[in-house]
């Protein structure tokens, strides 16, 4: 068993996420490594040890350079905010060390691929956190349109709809400053979405976009990302990224894309779901209920065609056999479970499984036209 | 065209959805013969004369039995309460008269017995008014069976759930007087049940039941069904049928069944529910969602398993090629527009049409023994 | 009770439609105006003498303009294909007739303009019958937001599926020719949306569009629409409408629509489905189960909140109460049915009730709009 | 930080999930007590050890009464077929050592008044694995209803439905062997919904039942539970434990229960699901969506009542603050995570959290009494 000693910058939502998954990992799965809850960094020392602690990392450490200089770790996982992701990775790259990245790669594209060539230029096995694309369910819908029971793919439409900025008085943070986040719902919910679109799809073509701030300004009390401000929490302060965005695409193989995403849908608290509709069949499936896959298919007999709601908890289906017997659901986190597995199994051959920093790049060009399309009002070219 | 002269006794609930089946029916459906909505009956004068302009019928009276003397009627139909089904359906037959009868057919199976050899030895048409059987999903869902869709049936499970006599001040209505109605949620809801069963799995072998009155006692008020009340709104009087039953069934071929009824489940509005288990496949019905039919079968690929919801409106559904084109549903009153055509049918062709008097009997049989048994807490055998 | 004499133009799907709703009205409805099916015209003697049987008109006509010269004619109902609508109307309106007409109003908007200035200059009542605006839910939902249950509007998304014509052996029709029909699924399906979204949203400030014509070529051989085609069925012809059109949306009052239509998902036999957001609540509805309401509302305690299943059979639901009890529901059919009924009270007021051809209007204001700009790429300001 | 070392009885399915949750606890809860997976025990010293390797534990035995010698365990955990829990179980009180213990909790209701009694006076802290009452949804309606929200409770519906037996080949597994396993589904699944029910409505006060066994002889092939079977795989053995359960209920508060259990039921990989009927309100819950209930509450406004479908991954849902944001749902690994954390708790206090051995003995007088009613028809009082 080797084993592949983690360091890992960040301890929030996703520091707890990725934190369980390397936990969880060598139980449910057979691997020939092993990742090693090596040392958590974080700039708040006080926090970044009683994380450490309730994680169950190894060591903490409050300088991510640091990291870079050490042979006891292998990975650097970047959960930061995005505006760090560019300066970390090609520093870790150059460092030798494999990277797994949080989503999206980076603020644009232009940083995204001077990340990619980083990444390949020094040869480390590289990934991009797009985890819905784990879900059993997921890969599953891959395998069916593979294996052609779909048929030629007319249709892809996405929403991902959130509700929990939509009080007045949540705070401005880090998520709703563009010089930290790059954009709003475009590069938080959308990119998994366009993740989605061409990992099930492929490549898109063009793209035209709308974004809008429904609530302008905020309270600036709960500074988040670790910024000092000294601003108190009486005064607003601008909220400059897309509460709301939404996207019409035509992809390469001709098929249409309807992308929406939004942090003002009231009711819906992480709603990610997709449509495909194919020549001989269409899939729907939600995050919400994300073990569950409704597939149509035009090979049934008249008569008994319908959607059928297939659980995703057999062991035909894919990750499935490591957790539970059919009909035993699985949850969020075994998302990340999976992909950390994915990730491993690169390590162990050296190879960078998709979703990588080419497809964070990839994704980045969509992020960054439908971005200038939504200011133009133009539909942009896709360059692949 | 053949006219098919109506006498319809009763003007309420059944009284409506009786007459509309009447008028729609020659829309839809393409017959040699077809109803005319002849003559209305019920004792209160005013209120007869009203419904017979609402609901369109030629004449009223407000005696049945004069009904019986024309030879301008060719049908009784009879939406009385249960405790004068007996003797008007046996008088018809005795007249010569071709029979539709509401549920349950009689008080008790002697009652049903009688009705069942009136008609016989008369040779008229007699039909018993289960319109669930007449849903085209319930329909399709025999045709699935009889071609061994679902192989063996193991399980037939059935709910048929209401809410609307909750409220304690809800008044005693004819429905909750055993000396009228025979029996409560046993005869109005479970029997629908019961037909439903005996269509689509077959024959009782015997049973064990459970009854029981939630609410005791209720207002005199509005005391329904025609009768003379000297009693004021202030009294209370008994309520003696069962607010809900529930019995546990084996069906001559081997297949065990459960079945549930209630009035007092609180938001179920119409909750007429079965689910069958076979060897092959199960399938899932709701009336609230009439329209669709949930099927599992076996012979799905694996991974591709699931319960599928068949929107029963394509025209190789039962009855569904009358209306409209698939993805248009329809609703609760062409239930009895698809049982009216069989009526028609049966009286074109001299012959009654299942469920008709000897299904209204062996439905009783089961009914008095679940009563019995819900008395004795003991199994009763059916004798078929 | 007051006549209303009905001449109606068109005898197919619509045609049935329109027949059994004013039928069936006043059954269910207590009007002081009642139609008569006067006359039903089409240009096919025979094909037309069959209708009329069997929908039950008193006379047919093959010559739609010796209608409007009757007296015993008060309304002109137009269910013929779309190139045909503003001849007609204008020519009933001069006439005196008070008009239904089908949707699209239009071939364009400037049609559209014109039709409705004749109405309005003649004084007559007139509708667009955009039936699924008179959803007991869709009319409730109405209700909702009027309340300020939904509060301010973020959200408007509309999908309308079907998938009747993937087949590529599937004919030219008329739907699928632009000298006919003016358009695809976007004054077919779209035009349902954008009716919806103006009746519960409010107006259109501006649209950015895409169309796709997936089977561009299809076999000539019934050439619907009463046309005499030459040509044989071994001829393939072009299809020069959209199999399928999405748009982007900004309304007036700052909510961001996302539309879509198509003919080509698999599966989607008429999935009409909305989904609105606001800051206090959200609603979700879908055509093929129209009885069901989904709504979330903040106002629901913490922890009790979710999307409530709301049957839209209860009393206090909208048309509701002409029908049946709570928990039985109601069909396409019945969309038809309560349109009529407020036609019929625009005629006995004299007033025009909505949606009518000033509705039809700006919708095919909006119609060309999203076709404008799916060719030039841009957005389109909608001038209301 | 105690540590409460594990001695582990059992490697398989149970032994998986135990392992699991002991291992995730800390993550996810801040207690004060922390498991140690100290030992696991089998009888073949081979898979034993490799469960051992692959579940974490720190060491492995192979045999369980060497564990209650050793100073080193505090808790024995009981994942043995059931014939062998109650040897287990006395042994393991009398030498003092706090126990979890799989369900059934015996083999009849008389072995396991001897387990309590046992655990009573030895002082010991005990429980039952009955883990779907740790399920948030389920902890959630236990709070509603002790909150009032569903008023008066009148009906509990259950049923747990597999179907991973069906297949006639399927080899005659402990579970089907009466002498290990003591019944079928009665025991397996249906003790499950029993739970569920004391849990939520209250005691039963009586019961009838009826048994079926569908296929009753199977191959002998692999004998599991770790006999030694001489047999070889094409002789058939007797299966001697109900395929199917069904039971009637009146609890001592009045209400009724209609239970239901199968293994085979096609379709249903695991299925369990319960209603409740209140006079205020009612829930739905179906394990398959485990982290979604369904909620009625008369206390919504006339037109907006309907079943609310709760996601309950809010943080005021029970245990679902330890775990993800809103909407992001957990499975069935966390019943096991929050029943082990009760039992950390239980240590902690030297309090035995229900379900504790008291529910197993009187889940077990339910049990038998079914057991024996379904063998003579007639109805059992439960002596409480």
């Amino acid at each position: 068993m080797n084993k592949v000693r983690i360091g890992m910058i960040g301890y929030k939502f996703m520091g707890k996420a990725h934190s369980h998954a390397y936990r969880d990992l060598p139980f449910y799965f057979n691997l020939d490594t092993e990742p090693v809850l090596q040392t958590i960094v974080g700039r708040n020392e006080l926090e970044v040890k009683l994380a450490s602690e309730k994680l169950g990392w190894h060591s903490y450490d409050t300088n991510w350079r640091r990291l870079l200089e050490r042979d006891d770790i292998d990975v650097i996982d970047i959960g930061t905010p995005n505006h760090t992701h560019a300066e970390i990775a090609i520093a870790a790259a150059e460092a030798g060390k494999h990277i797994l990245c949080e989503k999206p790669l980076a603020m644009n594209a232009e940083e995204a691929l001077k990340m990619w060539k980083a990444v390949r230029k020094a040869g480390v096995v590289h990934m991009i956190s797009h985890n819905y694309r784990f879900v059993p369910a997921i890969q599953y819908i891959k395998k069916l349109i593979t294996e052609g029971v779909l048929g030629e793919i007319y249709h892809f439409r996405a929403q991902y709809l959130q509700d929990w900025i939509m009080d007045p008085q949540f705070p401005l943070v880090w998520r709703l400053r563009k010089e930290i986040s790059g954009s709003g719902t475009l590069g938080d919910l959308m990119s998994h979405s366009i993740d989605l679109a061409r990992f099930l799809v492929g490549e898109f073509k063009e793209v035209t976009g709308m974004m809008n701030t429904f609530i302008k300004q905020r309270p600036l009390g709960e500074m988040a990302g670790g910024l000092s401000a000294q601003l108190s929490g009486e005064q607003l302060g601008k909220v400059d990224v897309d509460d709301a965005v939404a996207a019409l695409v035509r992809f390469e193989n001709g098929a249409l894309g309807v992308f929406e995403a939004s942090r003002f849908a009231k009711g819906n608290r992480n709603g990610n779901r997709i449509e495909i509709n194919g020549s001989k069949g269409s899939i729907r499936w939600d995050m919400e209920s994300m073990n569950t896959l409704q597939l149509y298919s035009e090979d049934d007999p008249a008569g008994m065609q319908g959607f059928r709601m297939i659980h995703c908890t057999e062991d035909v289906h894919p990750y499935t056999a490591n957790y539970w017997p059919a009909g035993h659901i699985i949850g969020y986190e075994h998302t990340f479970i999976n992909l950390m597995a994915e990730f491993m199994r690169g390590i162990s051959t050296n190879t960078s499984p998709s979703p990588n920093f080419e497809d964070g790049y990839r994704n980045q060009l969509i992020l960054d036209a439908i971005d200038k399309s939504s200011a133009s009002g133009e539909w942009i070219k896709i360059h692949n």
